[in-house]
């Protein structure tokens, strides 16, 4: 039915840290892994401009340099890496069959989604309209676009504060809007921003949201309307005497307020996700803590860690991804794989 | 009552990858970590030549290496690395009274165990009489003492193929015996001792085991006696007509059989151990991953994982733990824990 169709033993999806470091294992184990590199190949940690917190690099070293190295690592011992989007998988037969949104359709024996999360976004007006013209998820893509201007930074983790530190580089005054009093971020962080506070180069706006943004594509950002109220969460609270509306004067807004797992394409199967939409893995001691609901379908990094999300959490769970597939096709009967495949390509 | 005696926010046992990991991060949370260097600094990892599978490095990197690189990150964020064996934790007060061999006292708010593992040993005749005069844990610290011997390496895991690989640089025949028929490591290692198999530098002896080891301190090895029982496990055996008992001659052995967690200092505390003497960690998804039984008091690497033992998986947990542990100490009333340390110190 369809032009390409191959049979692997092993998919990874995603070339972030999670894929990656599960595709050095996996091809150690002669899994032979397929790995498919996504729309943001290399996923989130090619954003972050310094990684100082990955554990063998005390001068640290640049997210896309820790990228390329994995990945390097990955293809030197046979990890196969090509550009694919995910669209569905069938989990009803096996081996599973991986649809690809340009068509191609692979089987394979095990499966790990590392597809990692993709950057949230406020979902409030003008937002979409001006992403990309002054709007961004991204400092370390953008921020040199908009030199000499003032920035708004929207968030209050450790992105919020990473972005809102390296913005002032370029900026004139770069603000962090929390809709909150206290910051999620590392003290390290909060430590860092507070200097760049006190040298008058960063103003936090705490208890304060973003409710609209004013702008064109032509002209970029021009201002947008926050709400304050002392008592946090203001745009839920915007007819509260209380709370404060007012427009501000910003060239550049960078939301920095967290990311959504890319799991759609395992809605139709049997994988839990929960109501976010993260994979519900097995967890627990021994082996197996990386499996999902669907034997032989494996799920590592930001698909399934709502709270560490740090590089060296998913790699770790990238390794165990790999173990746990390895030990998978280990146990399944070769005869049997190879019978089904046949009888999959002839119905085809 | 002592001579020494510190309060310190939080202390890490162990300076192997997931105490160093713990430290990296405790550290940029202003934790202020005292981590404690026991009697085999750097742990397991030192043990090994060339690590090729920790993520980032594709060239490969020393063990020592690697550890060294932890150490300059864990000290350059703030981190205090000290000498220390735990003799014992009492968490039956709190701030945690903290016992060292030496007889230093150490109060924490926080603790992590990240005091890893130790080799085991067979525990038969003659071994603990010849442990460093021919008999060895560590093929790299001891292998090339041994050149031009017959060499025995006991195990089925990767630590025994490494270490026969390995051993093949020094050794006339390296010789393994494995208890069982099949082998538990990774078909990297499998397919390079089966490579030396065919050169005929590597001899396998399936369902075989070491009954004693025959030599003296002075002279060192001179023979093992060997059992080998077709259907595995010959040692349990020993009586029956298929078991084959037989003296076979070889200048050194290298143990390879796996490891028992260093947790024997946390035996009188409400930390769950297992069977075994690993830590029962909380595990599950979100939060509080590498919490044990005991609030404040955490566990990560080798102490709590009896199954992937990779050195990524280790930094991984390590970094879970100092997050906990953050999280735990940001919760603690500061006045409270002030007012109990005073309190302490007047005791004494």
């Amino acid at each position: 039915m369809t032009d390409t169709e191959e049979h692997r033993r092993l998919i990874v999806a995603g070339t972030g840290i999670a894929g990656l470091t599960a595709a050095i294992y996996a091809a150690r184990s002669n899994n032979d892994p397929l790995v498919l590199e996504g729309d943001e190949p290399g996923g989130q940690l090619t954003l972050t401009s310094e990684v100082e917190n990955y554990p063998g690099f005390p001068e640290g070293i640049s997210g896309p340099d820790l990228i390329n190295e994995m990945k390097a690592q990955a293809e030197q011992f046979g990890s196969e890496l090509k550009h694919g989007v995910v669209e569905s998988v069938d989990d009803s037969e096996r081996p599973f069959r991986v649809e690809l949104t340009n068509g191609d359709v692979y089987t394979c024996d095990a499966f790990i989604a590392a597809s990692g999360a993709s950057a949230r976004t406020l979902g409030i007006p003008g937002e979409d309209d001006l992403m990309g013209y002054g709007v961004s998820t991204c400092a370390t893509c953008d921020g040199a676009f908009f030199r000499g201007e003032d920035m708004l930074v929207v968030g209050g983790g450790d992105a919020a504060m990473e972005e809102a530190h390296f913005l002032t580089k370029f900026a004139d005054t770069v603000y962090i809007a929390h809709r909150r009093e206290e910051f999620r971020a590392e003290d390290y962080w909060i430590d860092k921003v507070q200097k760049k506070v006190e040298s008058g180069e960063i103003e936090i706006m705490r208890n304060t949201e973003v409710l609209e943004m004013h702008g064109s594509a032509e002209e970029g950002v021009d201002h947008v309307t926050l709400a304050r109220n002392e008592s946090g969460y203001p745009s839920e609270k915007v007819d509260d005497d209380e709370t404060e509306v007012f427009d501000f004067d910003v060239g550049a807004v960078f939301i920095a307020i967290g990311h959504t797992p890319n799991t759609e394409y395992l809605e139709d199967t049997g994988v839990e996700l929960d109501e976010t939409g993260y994979i519900v893995a097995k967890g627990g001691k021994g082996g197996g803590q990386t499996a999902t609901d669907v034997e032989g379908l494996f799920g590592a990094g930001d698909v399934v860690d709502y709270h560490y999300q740090q590089a060296v959490t998913a790699a770790g769970m990238g390794c165990k991804a790999a173990i746990d597939a390895d030990d998978y096709l280990e146990d399944l009967p070769e005869a049997e794989n190879e019978a089904e495949a046949a009888a999959e390509a002839a119905d085809d």
